[in-house]
């Protein structure tokens, strides 16, 4: 069932909260590809309703990014929805979502900010703001669905830890729930921005995975100095990459180490042909 | 029944909402007084059963202000809930809503940011950072609690102002409703803050609801002139009064007005023997 107004889910899930369901939320921006169809089988596998909200959150995007031209198939992802199990397609209009156009600023609109330490680092540091809009959606979305489990992929594992720190801090009665980054048989990570590449861009950009599993198997053989494991990536870069970072983080907390560790995440961003793909792994798997 | 445990109010609510009945949550910082009391008298009216919080914020007190000092009447306060039909008394401790001391500043805490236009102006221009951990707070009691319905009273209005704008903003799943200041028979605001009062110093306090009082009775009369209605006020001033501010403002939307109409409120804020006290009016009513 494809849904545009917040009135109509609420009315929905308080029908289904009123029969003892269990609701469960995976907020997406659609483009939908195969690591959100992982998220919604977990979903309709853990919960007895799923709502998947299709919606690209304007005040997530900085000035200059994609917005305009983030890739928009309602049509592809309703019929994914419906084929796979999920209840409700809550695709909203940014009207629906902030009133007219006046009103996304932090001037006039209540945001929900994240703690300066897990966005002064990583994605956030080149994307100001990004993570104050991705909260307040997020947060939005848990008050119209009111799930008891919503789900978010480790792809975009600093927005993870950053959407759990929220449910913590604010005592959001909701459990989050994070399902494994699903990759193309290349190694290449699934993202609805891989619609930007080329085939050659899409081989380039195999340098993400590449670098992180190489990084894992060294650590594996005990290199734990950071810097020492840093130095191994610059073997695979070449001029159609353009590095943002390569950091190690603790994998809760979001502190930096020196020393890697089991619970030690490696972050990289890289833009390849102008596209800026990110990746991650965790050491101790 | 007082408890001090989030976990023990969400199991109380959960038993509640299972067996459908509605909620009510009114959030004080205790030292209950009758303009406290008659939001308790509504809400225990209005809904099946009622929360009442007691939790004197630190996030909400600026650095030099009255947070140690506040006063504290857990017993009383507990009585008084008890003796009108009050459910919960739920009292928290800093540590239960924030974890130790180290989580409360925005590095490492998240908060919920009210706009700023809502907050650049009456007492968030003195008390910086105020309603940022009012907002913060109260979100993070309504996910606790989840009430149908939250009382505020109308002698913080720009509270219940920005309470609202973030119910609204947040798609927040709770109906605000708003309770009349209530006053001393000598016209003074119930405030917990009147107990740091002198009986003389109480007599000068009631300069703030003569000058509102004047204010509206020269409205009333015809003068609408924001400029003509403020210079009224200076008769009432002496030395013993230090006027913070004298605004007129939309009450909806607290945007400044130059002529007054009857959506129309006027806020004052005045230092009585070197206590800070507020009062507002609406002129149409």
């Amino acid at each position: 069932m494809l849904l545009h107004k917040i009135s109509e889910v609420r009315e929905q899930v308080k029908e289904w909260k009123r029969q003892g369901l269990t609701v469960g939320l995976v907020p997406t921006m659609g483009a939908l590809h195969a690591g959100h169809l992982s998220l919604i089988k977990k979903a309709v596998e853990k919960c007895d309703r799923v709502v998947v909200s299709v919606f690209v959150n304007p005040i997530q995007f900085c000035p200059g990014e994609d917005l305009d031209k983030y890739p928009r198939t309602l049509e592809a992802d309703t019929k994914l929805c419906n084929d796979n199990g999920v209840s409700i397609v809550f695709a909203p209009t940014p009207n629906e979502m902030y009133g007219d156009g006046q009103m996304r600023t932090n001037d006039t609109l209540t945001y929900v900010i994240p703690p300066f330490f897990y966005v002064n680092t990583l994605c956030g540091k080149s994307r100001v703001g990004h993570f104050d809009g991705v909260c307040t959606v997020v947060n939005k979305l848990f008050n119209i669905v009111q799930p008891d489990y919503a789900f978010f992929g480790q792809k975009d594992a600093q927005q993870l830890i950053i959407i759990k720190k929220m449910v913590q801090d604010l005592n959001i009665p909701v459990e989050i729930v994070p399902c494994p980054i699903v990759r193309e048989e290349s190694g290449l990570a699934m993202s609805s921005r891989n619609k930007y590449l080329s085939e050659e861009d899409k081989k380039e950009a195999l340098v993400l995975s590449k670098i992180l599993n190489n990084i894992k198997t060294c650590y594996k053989k005990g290199i734990t100095n950071v810097e020492a494991l840093k130095e191994t990536a610059f073997q695979f870069l070449n001029s159609h990459h353009d590095l943002e970072y390569l950091e190690f983080h603790d994998a809760d907390n979001l502190e930096e180490k020196q020393i890697a560790d089991a619970n030690t995440r490696v972050f990289i961003a890289c833009k390849v042909a102008g596209v800026r793909l990110i990746d991650n792994i965790l050491l101790g798997e």
